[in-house]
């Protein structure tokens, strides 16, 4: 970090910010420009408190040097993250297509969406058994129900299952069901699910809180990984901005930022960044042009019906159309799906 | 709600919206503009998905009318909430003031703040045991141990406690301890604390999330209320916007709408609002000039050293001179600071 | 629009707010829920000051129905506007590119750039004569010289010039050399200037303020219309949100939004919506993927030497490299480049 | 300016920009630290393209130090600027009140709410004799018309006339009648206009932009008094967030944030901040307590039938209602209102 004084701080005042870093054992260099003084720390900063700095006299702010993430930097692993899922790679050259239902509403419903994406070429399907929901009043997921569904449709379809959790007590029950566990925007910086879901060793999809910046996504990532759990999938999902015509905001600079700053694999999911069907297809398949290593995607055979989220939801056969979409785009920039393994080619794994 | 068609929607599309607006027991107006029709939904809407019927042909947008929130509404209960804590009354004429560390470090140092914060006239006594740390890497509050010095800091004192909760497992323990159940910004949308809080009967400060509108803060109260348990109060603590002068922005103008919009007692806390030392006391008459219940302020003996959030901390001398500007303006506004329990005056309770 | 009645509203009230709906030659449709009272105005409101009636008693709030624009609307206009600009069709199958620097800064280096870009397969070329600068103390332009050298670079490579005029006085001076005149960010609701321009009858390129909404980039556009000057462009160059890893946020909805708000072509600026040339061809290629009409590029020989905006622009072989995946994105989604000229494959026009 | 190298800068990579550092004329200090170098420039950097350095080799980001503001900071002029507006101390002890209608309506009307205010205490009179407004098909303003009934208002009541200028071209005829020209939010950044009321050596009231930090703000403060025209005036007027509850969020962090940046006066418009007339009391008292030079504030006889910004102007004897709360609050804070002059305690100045 680098302290920058006051035009006018003292030499006294110099000296007693470079025997505080020095009592810390890191080493100071003093820069004297032509307005200010300029201390720099060397050394390794990532646990000192900068603020306490910030606070003593002569001080007028302090600039971090160091990012504050590692396990998740690209600076010092520079390889990306590809790791198997089922026999799909996530993370390679090949995209990755999640797709399915909001919520878990009923068995049919389930199995005829799950069906469908399979059949339109989705690598995995979502569901939502548990569904955080800003009104009380509006329907909450079927719970352990949904996830029994869950384990049915994997079973009918051969399709890994991502699914969401709230709370860390939920970890273990959604863990025997889920290939996936999903942390949900509104939970990107709950840390006690952090570390559950951490030291659960199970692939993790999060997604990125609606107005987290792109370093405290890769920081709520750090807390996962620093459990050993390196199997880490980072998903954009809008930001909250002023403008109000769509849901949220696609923060599609932050795709190339994040493949730029970090190992792990990066998703877009359209239908929460627009929340609206009308715009799904065009914004996913910017997200493909623009360099995502794969797509989640809501998808209902009946949205006017659904029970959550029906207006951000494709119908099958415009989800099947897109996915045609995404394929030539992404061969346009010299990528493509990642291939289905064989069993789910044939027909149901076991 | 109000369905606003398409400009061009057909006499049989807006018949078939009719007839599912009835289908669902509600009963529909249909008023025709010059442009465009608008069928107005009659009845209890709190629980029907807008959306669906955003999704029917001909429909352009939907318009709620009814606000979300019911419990938290002052339309329906136009009273103010006014609770007793601990012989001091929350929500009434007079300002209540939390104050305390950020963070519980040190026996002698929780002990020798809450001391001083007690002399300058704090109603009661912050600190967090459980922090909510954005970074892995830094201090993550001394849990369990930490509890049992708040607890020890009370018997002292006399100072009921205010202490943030991070999980539903959490809830027993910490309401061992705390007279008031602290759900933090982070947190504001996880649903499995919300319940787990509202289900414990305690009293629960539930602060604003940085990027939730008032309207979110009141649904997530709903959450709460929803259970039973009224003594709800309501926190601002700074939202987040593209100005990086000060950590967050005030979002002073929340303080009115929210005392217009609903009963529960409503407080500021300048010191998360600002993020730096040198604007909280400012800030803090702001809104005791526009009209909040009470306030939450950090206190640390010695900001440069503290573990977490030293630099907005206020030194205990500050914080009592800033205790006397208050107490002027909440003269001046026509209100005052919350009368003492005669106990605590005198000494210990307890 | 919808006047929404307190939920205590009385019926002398409802009465009053209805008198003065008709008062003003307008009709009132009460429609009576079971919480609100909603009343229905019917005729056409886009001169009516909605806010009056909010003040009325008895009323909650005012829910504009009418889109506030109409010259600038699809609903009104169906079909695309497209028009030529010096033989190249804007807004067209074909997407356009404008490229060239941030800035005029010699004659030797407009020149180089210009004949880079075009052979590289630009439409038309961009460069500031008159430049908006944060601060006094950075260069400003060259003013009516690099008009002059604009006029050069049109001469010898027959491309034409899109140039930004930042006051009502410059128009006639702008005009005389530039073939498209660019209203920039800050200036979008500059009336006094949008009056200009539009009276000037010259193709307008608006761009989006960095705070502007949907809505108020279609009501700039509005004031343009009004002059009976048909030939307006709209252009997305990112938006000001708190997100801090890149200059602005490209707001990828915006497009598809516009697409389907209104019928005047949409451009992206991916230079100004990431501020980092490392993103721009990643974004550009979004912003083709999800339908754009054409794109903005800052280009410069030598961007470490430029004397505005060299972080965000392309070196010319990169700028040519980034064109020939722009044409294989566009083809992916069925579109393509904006043929040349004649004049231009051959040689200068004239 | 600091500028931080990659982790793994390779030593030609550090000497090379070392060496265009001090082409520059500017000293180079390098220092290693544990991960990354960091090379400080030494010399005055305002007028050096920081960019360009972040495009060469091995060079990761640029951490300015120097503010780019000099005129209007307050290191290098620590005392407040005050200056007499026709007998009113501006920017000292005493606060000042400006009130009056949004726009000049009438005649009539003009001189009633002229003659309301100065009966309350106000201290100068605003209008707006040219609009800029959302939607050319509302009311824009009786233009030079309205500038005469300034006149006449100002004959009449000896109130000095604060009134915007939308254009550089309107600078000399406003000049002739407004004591202060007020330049608008959404003209904060229109540096033409900015250059010509810095030359006319006028007073000048600048208006935040509704997306403009305070560093931006100080920055167009900068272009004003580069014309040595030192008597400006700084307004917050609440700037633009995902909050919808009111019309703007009213940034109450940026008055002490300016305070201590800069010596020149900043005043608060809570009638803009907040869009409420409900809620402009409250906010104009927060703005008080927290340290503002003045309010600038909407007054109008019959608010539901102005034509513009009716729902955010105060009826008069709210307007005196709420000076008189004013001055308790400003009295409460060691304050005041700034003393009248003695013409106008006793009569129409001349």
């Amino acid at each position: 970090m680098m302290i920058v004084l006051n035009v006018n701080a003292s030499p006294q005042e110099t000296a007693d910010v470079v025997a505080r870093v020095e009592g810390l054992g890191l080493a100071a260099h003093v820069s004297r420009g032509s307005e200010r003084t300029v201390i720099g720390v060397v050394g390794d900063g990532r646990a000192v408190d900068r603020e306490a700095f910030r606070l003593l006299p002569g001080v007028d702010r302090i600039v971090p040097i160091t990012r504050p993430f590692k396990l998740a930097s690209r600076e010092f692993h520079p390889h990306d993250t590809v790791f198997p899922l089922d026999g799909v790679s996530v993370g390679g050259r090949g995209l990755i297509i999640i797709a399915g239902p909001c919520a878990v509403e009923s068995r049919s419903l389930l199995l005829e969406t799950a069906c469908a994406v399979r059949e339109a070429g989705a690598h995995a399907l979502r569901g939502g058994a548990f569904k955080p929901r800003t009104s009380p009043y509006t329907f909450q997921g079927l719970g352990e129900e949904g996830l029994e569904l869950l384990a049915e449709a994997r079973q009918l379809t051969g399709l890994p299952i991502v699914t969401e959790v709230m709370d860390g007590e939920q970890v273990p029950a959604v863990a025997r069901v889920a290939d996936v566990l999903q942390v949900g925007a509104r939970n990107m910086q709950n840390y006690a699910l952090l570390h559950a879901v951490g030291a659960s060793q199970h692939p993790v999809l999060l997604k990125r809180g609606m107005s987290a910046t792109v370093e405290e996504l890769l920081m709520s990532a750090e807390y996962i990984l620093s459990h050993g759990n390196q199997r880490v999938v980072l998903c954009e999902r809008g930001i909250r901005t002023f403008e109000t015509s769509t849901r949220n905001t696609t923060d599609i600079n932050a795709i190339p930022v994040l493949k730029a700053q970090t190992h792990l694999p990066v998703l877009l999911d359209p239908s929460h960044s627009t929340g609206n069907w009308e715009f799904v297809a065009a914004i996913a398949l910017a997200g493909v042009a623009v360099g995502v290593d794969g797509l989640m995607i809501e998808v209902h055979p009946n949205p006017a019906a659904a029970l959550s989220d029906g207006l951000q939801s494709l119908k099958p056969e415009r989800f099947a159309e897109m996915v045609t979409r995404i394929r030539a785009v992404a061969e346009a920039v010299g990528r493509g799906l990642a291939p289905l393994p064989n069993a789910q080619k044939g027909g149901a794994r076991g």
